[in-house]
C-alpha cells in the first residue's frame, strides 16, 4: 500500500476565497434587490486586456506555428534565449545586472515559488512574515518543514527587519508586499543582504509587483542591492505588470554565486540544482508566449503596460486618499496596487468585511485570510475600474 | 546556511542527447562534405506544424484576451470546466467513462509525472521499468525514494508483467512505451490491475502515445480495464496527439476511488491531495492553450491530428518493412511512433550509433540511455519527413 505525504494533512484548507464567496451569495440571496450594487475590490486578478504588443506577438507567434518551416517543438526547458535576454535587458534598464545564464523562463511565480523548496532539504529555520502570501507557508507546510514567523505589525509598517538572535537559513520576503501593500527602501533591503550574508542565509524574494514601484529611489529587485547575487533568488512575473493572470510568464533569477556546502564537504550550486530541477520536471513555457513576452519587454509593450498600472495605480490613489481623509491608517497604495488599512472602529476583519458588504456592497479581504496579524486589518485593491472604484469610495466617505 | 537536498548528487546527470549532439558536431566538422547529407531520426519530437483547429482555435482566443469584455486572467488551477468536460468527452469516444472533476488540466505529462511523487512519502517500493523514460527514476531519485527495476527483454516483448513475488506500493507503465514502442494488449494491462488490487498500490499509467494505437482492440487507456479507477493515475498530453510540444496541454486522472489510510488510521484522499497540490503550487494552462486544446479535442480536430499521426506512420512503417526485410527483430513501428531494434552483428548500443553515423550519416538513439536493457537496442523514431526517411531506410538497406 502506497504510504502517502502526510505533511498534507498539516496543510490548512484555504478557505479565504471560498468564505469569500459564500458571504456575498448569502447577502445576495437575502437582498436580491442589492446584489446589482456590489463592488468587488476584493480580488487580485488584472481586469485590462492584454496590450497590443502582447496581442500581436502572440498572433505572430500563432501564425508561425502553422507552418513547418517555422514550428517550434519542444524548447529549451530554461527557456528560449531570446526571452532570457530580454528579461536581462529589462533588468539593466533599471541598473541592475543580471547574467542570462541565470535566467530561468517559467510559467508562474506561484509554481517557481512553490516547487524551489525541492532544493533544500528538511533541516532548515525558515523564516517567513506574518500577514503573508499563503504560498509560502502551505509549500513548505507540503515538505513537513518547520517555518518560524516574523511579524509585520503597523510598529514596523508591514516591513519586518532581521532580528541577529534568529539564525534563519531561508528568508521570504515580498517587495512591494501582497497582502500589505508595503515596499522595502534600499536601506531596508541592504540590512536583510547582510544579515543573510552574515548568517549564510538564503532569500527567497517575490518582487512580482514590481512594476507598480513608482518612487525611482525604490529598489524594484533585491539584486538592486550590492551582493544580493550572493544570498538572494528572485522570482518575478508579467502577471501584473502586463496582466499575464490567465496568459502566464514568469523568471527566476538563480545566480551562480550561490554555492553551498553538502554534508560531505562537496559543494551544491543551487543554480545547478534548479537547473536539473526544471529539465526534469518542467518542459518550457509555451512557445508563443514566451514569443510575446520578449515583445512586451521591449520598450513600446512596457510602455503600454505602464498605461495599464497608471490606470490601476489612480484607483489606489482614490482609495488611499478616502482612507487619508477619514484618518484611516494604512499601508501601499503607492508603489502597489493594493490598500492594507486597520478596521474602523475596532472591528475583526471578518466583522468589517459584513458590515462593509452589508451597509455599503462593497467586497473586500479580511486580513486574517493572510496570517494571525492580519486579524484587525483589511485589503483592497486597484484592479476595478475607475467608475466602480469611484463609486465605492463614495459610499466608503458616506459610512464612516 | 542551508541545507540543501542532497538526493541531487544522486541523479545522474543526462548526458544522452548532450552527447549525441557533441558526436555528430564532431562528424560534421571532421567531415564536412558529408554534413548536409546527415538525417536526424532520433529525437522525440514532432515536425509537422500544428493544426487548422488549433491554429484557428488560438487566434480567436488570443483575439479574446484583446477585450476587457472576453478577457480571462486567473483561471481554475484544475482547468477550465469546458475543457475538463472535452477531455472527458475524448475518452467517451474510446468508451472509457472518466469524471470532468477527476481530470485536472496541465502543461505537461513530464510537470505532472514529475509532480506527482510529492503526494508520496519516501517509505514506499517504487517500481519501474528498464528501459524507460529517465524521468521516473531522476524525479523519484531527487526525492530520496529507491527503485526496483523490472527488466524489459526481447523475451516479454519489453513489456514486463507482475511477480508476485514482488510488493510494489508504486508501479509506473508507458504504453505504447517510450523508448521501445511496445503496447500492452487488454488482457496484460488487466494482470497488472489485479495485481494492483491485490497489492493495494498504485498504478502511474502514462499514456502519453494513446493516439498512435491503431489495432482497435488495444486498450489506449487504463481506465478501459474494470477497476483500474481504484488503482490507477493516469497521464497523456496533446505533445504527441497534436504535435503541442512547444505548446503545452496535458491532462492527468487521478479518481476519487484513490483512498487510502494514514498512519492514524484517518483515510486520504490522492485527488483531494493532487488538487490541493496544483492549487497551490500552479496557477493553471494559459487560457488561450486550453481555449485551442477543447477546439482540438472535438472530431473535426482530431480529424486533422489523426492525418498528422498517419503521416508519422507511414514514417513508421517504412522503417519497420526495412528491419524486417533485413531480419533484424524490433517492437513498435504500428501502434506506435518509436522504431526499437537490436543492434545489427553483436554491436552495443554507442558502437552501433558511430557505425550508423559515420556509414549512412543516420542519427539515433543509443538505447543505452534508456537503462541497462538498452544497452544493445537502439531507438529510431517516425517524426521526421518522408522524404528524409525514405532516404535513411534506403542507405539502411545498403549497409546491412
Amino acid at each position: 500500500m502506497p504510504k502517502l505525504n502526510e505533511n498534507y494533512q498539516n496543510v490548512k484548507d484555504s478557505y479565504l476565497f471560498a468564505e469569500i464567496a459564500r458571504r456575498v451569495s448569502v447577502y445576495e440571496k437575502e437582498h436580491p434587490d442589492k446584489a446589482a450594487n456590489i463592488i468587488r475590490l476584493g480580488i487580485g486578478d488584472v481586469t485590462r486586456p492584454l496590450t497590443k504588443s502582447a496581442i500581436e506577438g502572440l498572433h505572430e507567434a500563432v501564425e508561425s506555428q502553422a507552418a513547418a518551416e517555422t514550428f517550434q517543438g519542444y524548447g529549451p526547458e530554461q527557456g528560449y534565449a531570446f526571452v532570457r535576454k530580454a528579461v536581462s535587458d529589462y533588468y539593466a534598464k533599471q541598473g541592475v545586472q543580471v547574467d542570462p545564464e541565470d535566467i530561468f523562463i517559467s510559467d508562474g511565480a506561484k509554481s517557481d515559488t512553490g516547487n524551489i523548496t525541492e532544493l533544500f532539504a528538511k533541516e532548515n529555520v525558515i523564516l517567513v512574515p506574518d500577514p503573508v502570501y499563503p504560498v509560502y507557508v502551505d509549500t513548505n507546510t507540503m515538505d513537513g518543514k518547520q517555518i518560524l514567523y516574523m511579524d509585520g505589525t503597523e510598529e514596523n509598517q508591514f516591513l519586518p527587519m532581521p532580528d541577529d538572535s534568529v539564525k534563519a537559513d531561508i528568508i521570504y520576503l515580498c517587495s512591494p508586499n501582497n497582502p500589505t501593500g508595503a515596499c522595502y527602501n534600499k536601506e531596508q533591503l541592504k540590512a536583510w543582504v547582510e544579515y543573510a550574508l552574515k548568517n549564510e542565509a538564503v532569500i527567497l524574494f517575490d518582487s512580482a509587483y514590481e512594476a507598480f514601484v513608482s518612487e525611482p529611489e525604490l529598489p524594484r529587485s533585491i539584486y538592486a542591492v550590492e551582493g544580493a547575487e550572493k544570498c538572494a533568488i528572485e522570482f518575478c512575473s508579467l502577471s501584473k505588470t502586463a496582466g499575464f493572470t490567465g496568459t502566464r510568464f514568469s523568471y527566476t533569477v538563480v545566480p551562480k554565486e550561490l554555492v553551498f556546502s553538502a554534508s560531505d564537504g562537496s559543494t551544491m550550486s543551487l543554480r545547478d540544482m534548479w537547473n536539473r530541477r526544471q529539465s526534469t520536471k518542467f518542459n518550457g513555457t509555451p512557445y508563443i508566449i514566451q514569443y510575446a513576452a520578449a515583445r512586451v519587454l521591449t520598450d513600446q509593450g512596457m510602455e503600454e503596460c505602464m498605461q495599464n498600472i497608471s490606470y490601476y495605480m489612480e484607483n489606489a490613489r482614490m482609495i488611499a486618499e478616502t482612507l487619508r481623509k477619514k484618518n484611516i491608517s494604512f499601508t501601499g497604495g503607492v508603489n502597489s496596487p493594493y490598500i492594507w488599512f486597520r478596521c474602523p472602529d475596532g472591528m475583526e476583519s471578518w466583522e468589517f468585511f459584513d458590515y462593509l458588504l452589508e451597509n455599503a456592497q462593497i467586497v473586500g479581504t479580511p486580513g486574517a485570510g493572510f496570517g494571525v496579524n492580519g486579524k484587525n486589518h483589511f485589503r483592497l485593491t486597484s484592479f476595478g475600474t475607475h467608475e466602480k472604484t469611484k463609486e465605492a469610495m463614495e459610499r466608503f466617505k458616506q459610512l464612516f
